[in-house]
C-alpha cells in the first residue's frame, strides 16, 4: 500500500521532504501541495509530483480524500491550526519543528489528539533519527552507568543580524532540549543562563555565547554551550559522564589529512549537511507508522516539553536566575 | 514510473536485495523471483514480495514481459549465462560479483555488450557507492597532489576451513582489486605476493596473512594486506600518498567510551555491517539508469579487468613472482 | 656552581625531589635534610643522599650556612613558618602546595617577601611546567582569539573515606583554579557550585561529582567538573573557546591498539604518573633561579590568590550561591 | 662520583651533547674536547664547558687521564679509528651513527671490543630511548600475539640536492634497520626495494619515494615507506601487526584545533625535535654505565648488523633483486 501525502509549505524543507517521498523512500506517494503561494506550489509539483493535486488552502488539503496523511512544513504560527485540523480529520500529520509557538497552543494538540484516542502527531525533531544519537542511546543505556553529567555544545560559524538573543533557545537550543531529554529519558526541572564574555563577531542584539544550564528530575545536571558565531564551523558535540565512564557523539566522517604541516580534516560549514541522513529515516518511521493509521517518533507530548522548556530558558536568559520548570501530568497515552 | 524487476537467486544477497528493492528504495518493485531451488524463492515471495511471479528458470525470468531489468544473485558459476542472456534481451542487468568465474567469460560479456551497442551491465562492486570512499576520491583528485603509493588492509576476524589460500585474492582482495583501480582511475601492470610468517589462527590450507604488492600503469605502488584471521574485528584501511600530502579511508562511526581505564571504541566483527549503506545507493543508481533501459557503475569491463588482475595475482601467489599483467584495448563504449 | 639545597620534609614528595635533583638534574645537590621524623629523614639520606646532614629542625636547616636554597615539602600547617625563615634568611624556598592553610598567612608571606624586595619563592603549582599546557598557552595567545569560555574536568579514578566534599577543592580543583589563571592571564570575580546527581561510588560525606563555575575579570567562564570517584581513570581535560576557534589539552600519549574488536588505547590510572616530567622542569627552573639567588615560575602572590578563590568556591559548596572574589591589588614587585 | 667526559667532534651533535651533559643531566661533566677545527672546540669551551681541556688529536683526548670516558661526535670516516682507541685504552665510548662507514671496520669494532671481554661501546641509535617506541616495545611483547608484518614510514619534508639515492639507506632507513631489530628482538634474511612514481618534488638523482620490504628470521614481514620529499612534515609512523592485534606508533604530542573549517594539528617539520627527549636518555644511560666502567643500550654488534644490513639495501636498489643478508655468529658476550 502506497501511503498517498498532502504536503503544506513548499518553501525549503517541504520541497526536500517531497523530493524524498517521491525520489528516495519506498511506500509513500505526495498527492496533494498546498503554499502561501499557489506558485511555491506550483513549481514544486512541476520539479517533484507532476501528480500531485494543488490546493488553495491547507485545510482543503487536508480534507481531501485523496490524502491519507499531512506534512506540515508551513511557518511555524500556521502550525496549531493545521495539526488539530488534521486531527479532527482522524489523519496522521508530521509537523515540523515547532508543533506550536506557544506552550498553551502545543498543550491544545496534546488534548486533542488525547481526546482522539489515538496517536496521530509526529513532531520534527530530527536528531533522534541521527545514527550517532542511536549509537550514544545505546551506549548511554548499557555501558556507562547512570547519567550524572551532559556537556554539550551546539555551534553555528555564524547568524544573520535578524538572530536576537531568546533565539538561541527557539532556534538552536531547541534540538538539545528534545534530543537530550530522549537520550536520559528524564524530564527538566530548571533552568540557568550564564553569559560569556561576547565574540566580537556578534551582532548588537545578540548575546553570544550563552551557556545553558539544565538540571534534571533524576539529578543529572547539564551544560550546553550555546555559540551561534563561532567562525570555524557548524559543530554539534555531546559528551554523557556516567558512573561507570563517559561517552560522546560521534563526529561526523570526514577524511584525515596530511597536508602543509598539519593533520587536518574538515569540518562541516553548511548545518544542513549534518543531519541530512536523520530526515530520510525520520519520514520512513513516518510513512511506516503513518500506512498503520497511526504515528510513531516525536510526540505532540515532547513538542509541548519542548516548548515549556524553551519558555523557561528565555526567562532564565532575561532574569539571570535559576528558573524552576514544572510540567503537568503526561497524558497516559504517550506512555 | 516503477522500474519492474526480476531477481534470479534468493540466498542472503538476493532476499536482502528484494527487501531493499521493496521496502526501502523508491522506483522500482520486484515482480518476479527465481531460484535453484524453489522453495527458498517462495520464501522470498512469501515475506517480502507477494505480487512477484515465481519462474522454475531464470532463463524464463529474463525473457518475461513483465519484467524490465534483472538482478543476478545467484552462484557465481551461473552468471555468465544469465547477463548475456538480459544482454540478448536488451535488458539492464546487474550482476553481483564476480561477473564470470573466468576471465575468458568476462570477455565475452564484454564483446556482448559492445556488440550490442549500450550498456546494460552493472557489476556489483558496491565500495565505489561508500560514501568514506567517495569522500576519499574527492580528496585524491584535488588535495593532495598525484598519487604514488596506496597503503592497504582487509582484515577479516577469521574465516571457515573452506576458504583456501586462492580466496584471499577471490574472495577478499578482489574489492581492493576494483576500488583501488576506481580510486586512482589506472590499470595494474604487475602483481607480487608475499608471505608473511603465518598466524596460528590460519587453518592448514590457507597461507593467512599474505601482503599483495601491485604496480599501476602510472607507476603507483600499491600493498595490500590480506589477514583473514586477524582476530580484532573487520577492518577496511586505506591510505593514499600523493605528491603534496596523504589522506586515510575515514573509520566506520563509532562511539568513543573511557571505561576501564582505557579510551576504547567498537570495531566491527560483521563484515555485512561496513558496506551496509553502499548497497542502497548501488541499487539506486541501478534502478535510475534502468529506468532510461540502460546501466551506470562498475561495468563489465571492470569486471573484466578484475579477473584478469585477480587470476595474476593467483599466479603469484603460487609462484613467488612477479607476474605481469597485460589489457585488452578497452572498448570505446567504456570510455 | 652547585646550588646546595636542603630538604624539609621527606615524605613521597620530599624523597622524589631528593631524588630528582641528586640523579636527574644538572646543578644542584642534597646537602641537608630535615624531616619531623628522623628516621624517614635518615632513609632518604641513606638511599639518596649520603652526603646530606640531618637536622632535628627544619629552622636550623635554613639557617645552616652550608645551605643555599630550600625545599619545603613537609605537611601543610608548617609551611608559613618555614617560607617566613627562609625569607628572614634571605634563601629562595620552593613551597609545594599549599603556599599556607589559610588566604590570611599566605598574605603575610606575600609582604614578607615584598618587604624583602626581591622574589624569593617558587609555589609547587606543577602543571605550568607541563608541555601539554605549554603548547596550549602557546595556541590560546596566538591562534584562536580573544578567549572566551574553558570547559575543563579533572577526573580521578577513587578517592578514600578521607577525602570530603571541601577537599574537592582544596585538593583537586586547586590545580586548575592556579593554571587557569595562568593559562588565560586572568583573575575570578564569582564562584558558584552546583551538585549532580551524586556517584553510587562516592563515599557518604563527598558531594561526588561537583560542577565549579568560575567568572574571570575578562569574562570568560569557565567550568570545571571535578569526578574524584569516576571509575575510569585519572583524567585531566581542558578545552579553552576563543573568538576564532578551539584548541584542546593533550591526551597523555599512548599506544593505540586494535584488539578483541575494540581500538583502544589506556587512560592512566596513576595521577603520580600524569605530570611527572612537569617536576623535573620545575625543579630545573627553581635551581637556575636560586643560582642567581632569586625564584621563578609561581608566586607567593599566585599562592595567595589560589586561596582566596579555594576559599571562594568552599563558600559557593556550603550556599549554593554565587560567590563574589575580590582581591587587594597585586604588589608590584610581581609584575 | 661524577663521569668525566672527553667529546671529540664539537659540530651540531657534539655541541649538543655538551650542553645536555653539563646543563641538563646529574652525573657528568664534559672535561675535555677536541675538533678538527680548533676554533670549533674553542667556542664550544667558551660558551658551554669552560673548564673543559682542548686537544688537538682525539687521540691525545682518549688518552687524557683526566678522561674516564669518551663521546665520538665527528665525521663518520673517523669513527673506527677513535672507538678502537677507547677500547684500546678500556674507556667506555659513545658513538654516533654510523658506527663504521664499512661493515668491515664494524666487525673490526666487535672483535677488538670482543678481545677486550667487557662492553665498552654504545651506537647512538636513540630512537630505542623514545617514550613512544619503548611503549609500543611493551604492548608488542605483552599484548598482540606473535608479530607477523609491520608497516612503517619515515617522511622528510624535503632534502637538498647533495642527498642521493643510496642516502635513504644509510642516512634515513638506518634508524628504522636498528629500532625494528631491536623492536621484533629478531635479525633480518633478505631486502627489496621497489620504485613507485618519482614525486616531482625529488632532485634528478634521487629516487623518492622508495618502499623497503624486509624479511625477518622468524618471517616477520617490514614494509617501510621512505619518502624524504613529502612536502607536509617529518613524520615516523610504526604499525606493528600480531596474531591478537595490532599496535601504532603514537603521533607526537600536539594540540587539537578548530579554526577555519578544520579539526587540525600541527605535524613536525624539523626532526630534531621528533627525538630530542631520547637523546637525554640516551646520554643518561650511558652516563650511568660509565660510571660502572662499562657500556649499555645499543651495541657494537647492533652497529655491525646496522651496516650489513644497509648494504643488502642498497645492493637492493641497485639490482632490483631480493637480496639474502646472512651475519657471524653473535659473539657471546652480546647476549
Amino acid at each position: 500500500m502506497t501511503v498517498r501525502i498532502g504536503v503544506i509549505g513548499t518553501g525549503m524543507i517541504g520541497r526536500d521532504h517531497t523530493r524524498r517521498i517521491n525520489q528516495v523512500l519506498s511506500g509513500a506517494e505526495v498527492v496533494a501541495l498546498s503554499d502561501y503561494s499557489p506558485d511555491a506550489a506550483r513549481a514544486v509539483q512541476a520539479d517533484l509530483a507532476p501528480g500531485a493535486k494543488l490546493h488553495d488552502r491547507g485545510e482543503d488539503l487536508i480534507a481531501s480524500a485523496d490524502v491519507d496523511a499531512v506534512l506540515v512544513c508551513s511557518t511555524g504560527a500556521t502550525h496549531e491550526a493545521y495539526v488539530l485540523a488534521a486531527i479532527a480529520a482522524g489523519k496522521p500529520v508530521f509537523c515540523e519543528k515547532p508543533l506550536a509557538t506557544t506552550a498553551e497552543a502545543a498543550l491544545r494538540i496534546v488534548e486533542a489528539e488525547a481526546a482522539h484516542g489515538r496517536r496521530l502527531v509526529q513532531v520534527g525533531f530530527m536528531r533522534r533519527y541521527d545514527a550517532g544519537y542511536r549509537m550514544l542511546k545505546q551506549v548511554v543505556d548499557r555501558q556507562i552507568g547512570t547519567p550524572l553529567m551532559v556537556h554539550a555544545a551546539h555551534r553555528n560559524q555564524s547568524v544573520p543580524e535578524s538572530y536576537l538573543t531568546p533565539m538561541a533557545i527557539h532556534d538552536t537550543l531547541i534540538h538539545e532540549i528534545d534530543v537530550l531529554r530522549w537520550l536520559l529519558d528524564d524530564d527538566y526541572v530548571s533552568a540557568q543562563v550564564v553569559f560569556p564574555r561576547k565574540s566580537r563577531h556578534a551582532h548588537a542584539r545578540l548575546a553570544d555565547p550563552q551557556i545553558v544550564l539544565l538540571e534534571t528530575k533524576k539529578g543529572v545536571r547539564i551544560d550546553v554551550e550555546v555559540f551561534v558565531n563561532c567562525q570555524y564551523g557548524y559543530d554539534i558535540q555531546c559528551q554523557v559522564v556516567g558512573e561507570e565512564g563517559l561517552a560522546n557523539l560521534p563526529e561526523p566522517m570526514t577524511i584525515a589529512m596530511r597536508r602543509e604541516a598539519r593533520l587536518q580534516s574538515d569540518i562541516l560549514v553548511d548545518w544542513k549537511q549534518r543531519f541530512i541522513d536523520s530526515y530520510d529515516v525520520e519520514l520512513a518511521d513516518f510513512i511506516q507508522a503513518a500506512a498503520r493509521g497511526t504515528a510513531a517518533g516525536p510526540t505532540a507530548w515532547d513538542g509541548y516539553v519542548a516548548a515549556i522548556t524553551s519558555d523557561a530558558c528565555v526567562e532564565a536568559q532575561e532574569s539571570g536566575r535559576i528558573v524552576p520548570i514544572s510540567l503537568p501530568a503526561r497524558p497516559a497515552h504517550y506512555d
